[in-house]
């Protein structure tokens, strides 16, 4: 299955009636959007954009795609001949991923004809609407354990596929390991584990599983402690292992207790190096109330892999300047009720005061207008969008490992710039303002 | 990448112990099941069963993939060989898809080596504890729609791999149809599409567009209305078709009130068999309120493929019985505080008065004892697992198209045989109790 047939019929249909009547091949500016952040949420994460552009380069249905097409009647041979020869020629601009966004921020702009951007619209939302969903949910679950490494436990809480999409989104919001094979070997995520209570159970004693383990991968691994009492298995995982015993994991029960009596005990068994992961239905509020135990790393499942509440991000793909007959370019906007839209392409900035960021600021109107804006009115200012593709030339840079990593850093160094209202658990509105100012 | 590397690291490296200290080759029997129904939700519905039995099929890893757990030292050189051979010997035992599912409910059961089995949990929890989520949605939606055909349209919402997935278990839940290409041409899913409002946009007027789509798609097309004014691109929209116009879409305002008024003007002109869909972010409550407005179908996106609330099932893969040094099987089970589970392999039962279900039975102990209670006691009942995997032999049966079609069928069925409560959108207890109980 190729990227290209990840995609609603619609969007074959349009371009099959669009190019028998030639707007297929106006000019178009598409800008993908959210209306607004989930219900309380302060900011959100953008991730993904180096998924979209392998997609993009890979974007044309292979031939048994096109039969299917062509068999099932949904769009006419002149469609199927233009999608078998389909390049990206056109250009797209997009916020970093890290980059923190809000209502109305244009986190990607869609340049060229109607035919090659439409076509794009399903695969691009799709890619936006779980990955941002997953690093904004990544983000306060690592804010929430201030320094404590968080390791993506939640494959199997997640479709199989989504699973290592959602350990790459984890790692721009701050998770610095995964569960997940596929991801460390796709993305070079280090790879963590411990045991399962399977593991202990399926042993004559918890005593031969610990010595299984400890034999195979060295007292430095980290052994499941609570399948039977977890005094009585941190004893005997001392006595095999050692003090240097690497870890303990606690995952069921009053966590921080658990935690606080596990410490004193390893404490009091000489195991003062040995670490305590705990693991159970954790989110950015129940690690927050672990600030004080004495933890040392975090595996997160269920609520990273599900946005913690939020698994998807309402993002839209929506025209706003098109071709018109006569050549110019015009803005265009729907009416729809509680869903206009705002015309024309957007420049996204944001204002700054003493380094601290205090506003997003859209700016929407003519290229050379909107390009040529006084920006000292606002004091300092960052544009936010970079040229993830010039013209068909994708910035393969924007694809490689090395910008994974470099996401995770640029976010956490964006997000220390927001308002400390922004690291706010609680409900409350976006941590800036946005303001979209129209100049015509 | 392959099935065998959409897993959590720990499988392997308890594998590669297990092979050093041979409990590997010990007989196990792993169950599958939620502890709770997700809050206030009546029933769960099974899906994905065919997924699992095709993952499990091409279970192995490829030569990259050895060469990355070879490199990354993952597992040991004998668990490498051990994986290059890897075949699924055992048997599983499965809830049938659109099955009903409660607390406790043995969904899946695998028997076979430690080893054979250990290496199959995350990817049969990825595929359920996703697909289950999601069918149970669309069972929930489709009731609420009484009769009238929802579609999928979430694949914009979802990771884009989890859209065909998505689009598969809405047909479990009862959906007749979806936007989506893939799972078209991946299950036979019928495809449907309307226009997106670019489609108008891109064109000088809506008249354009309309023309331009009827022309290219048929009179029998379904033009969306609501770009502008829906009075005006109805009047447009039936002048350019006929009253032969196939449907019109609204997706904004008050869908209520905006179908009974379109209703009434389409009428007026003569198009009393034009179809109207609605859609925006539609779900089971929704839905629900639009019972008496006129509409003729719906288009669910967001709170489809997001499981309507609740995106996983929590399912877990726990261990309950396993071969002991003394040759025999033994009943294990954790005891971890809130996360207990129960040894022995379970049998389930669903039991039945004038053909209404009255609970669910969940009978634990020796095979014998089990196999041979009294069904007497509880009047009709009916077992509710079927043979998907026999000593590793597949029922190919339970993968094709047909039976995810025979499995919509199914749940419909059985999903009437339900007590009426069932159908309740309140939050509430499950539609019938379930009662485990343990019989040595």
């Amino acid at each position: 299955m190729t990227a290209a047939l990840l995609t609603d019929m619609y969007e074959y249909t349009m371009v099959d009636a669009a190019l028998r009547d030639g707007t297929a091949h106006r000019q178009c500016i598409f800008e993908v959007f959210t209306r607004h952040l989930p219900q309380g949420r302060r900011y959100g994460v953008v991730a993904g954009l180096g998924r979209i552009l392998n997609y993009i380069k890979d974007f044309r249905p292979s031939d048994d795609e096109l039969q299917f097409l062509r068999d099932n009647k949904i769009v006419s041979e002149e469609t199927i001949q233009w999608l078998e020869n389909y390049t990206f020629t056109g250009t797209i601009h997009a916020y970093r991923e890290g980059e923190m966004f809000f209502a109305n921020s244009p986190v990607l702009q869609v340049e060229g004809t109607f035919a090659e951007c439409t076509v794009l619209e399903t695969i691009i939302l799709s890619v936006l609407n779980y990955d941002c969903a997953i690093a904004s949910a990544a983000s306060r679950i690592t804010s929430a354990a201030n320094g404590r490494p968080c390791a993506d436990m939640g494959g199997r809480r997640a479709h199989e596929d989504a699973a290592i999409a959602a350990s790459r989104s984890a790692v721009v919001g701050g998770f610095v390991s995964t569960a997940n094979l596929a991801a460390s070997l796709r993305y070079g995520i280090p790879a963590i584990g411990t045991a399962a209570h399977a593991f202990t159970l399926v042993h004559d004693s918890e005593r031969d599983a610990f010595e299984s383990q400890i034999t195979a991968l060295g007292k430095n691994t980290t052994v499941l402690t609570d399948t039977y009492s977890v005094e009585d298995a941190i004893r005997t995982a001392v006595e095999v292992a050692g003090p240097q015993l690497g870890g303990i994991r606690i995952d069921s029960g009053d966590l921080a207790s658990m935690a606080q009596k596990a410490r004193h005990q390893l404490d009091a068994l000489g195991a003062t190096e040995t670490k305590i992961t705990v693991t159970n239905d954790l989110d950015e509020y129940a690690i927050a109330a672990l600030a004080t135990a004495p933890v040392d790393s975090y595996g997160v499942g269920t609520r990273l892999v599900t946005g913690s509440g939020h698994p998807t991000t309402s993002m839209v793909y929506k025209l706003v300047e098109r071709e018109g007959s006569d050549g110019l370019m015009h803005p265009v906007a729907k009416k729809s009720f509680g869903k206009s839209t705002d015309g024309w392409r957007k420049r996204a900035l944001r204002a700054y005061e003493y380094g601290l960021a205090q506003g997003e600021l859209v700016l929407a109107g003519p290229e050379d207008v909107v390009n040529s804006w006084d920006e000292d009115t606002y004091g300092d200012t960052k544009d936010l969008s970079i040229v993830a593709i010039d013209h068909g030339s994708i910035d393969e840079s924007l694809t490689t490992r090395e910008a994974l990593f470099a996401a995770r850093d640029y976010h956490k160094r964006t997000l220390n710039e927001l308002p400390v209202n922004a690291l706010s658990l609680l409900d409350g509105e976006p941590a800036i303002p946005t303001e979209v100012i129209t100049l015509v």
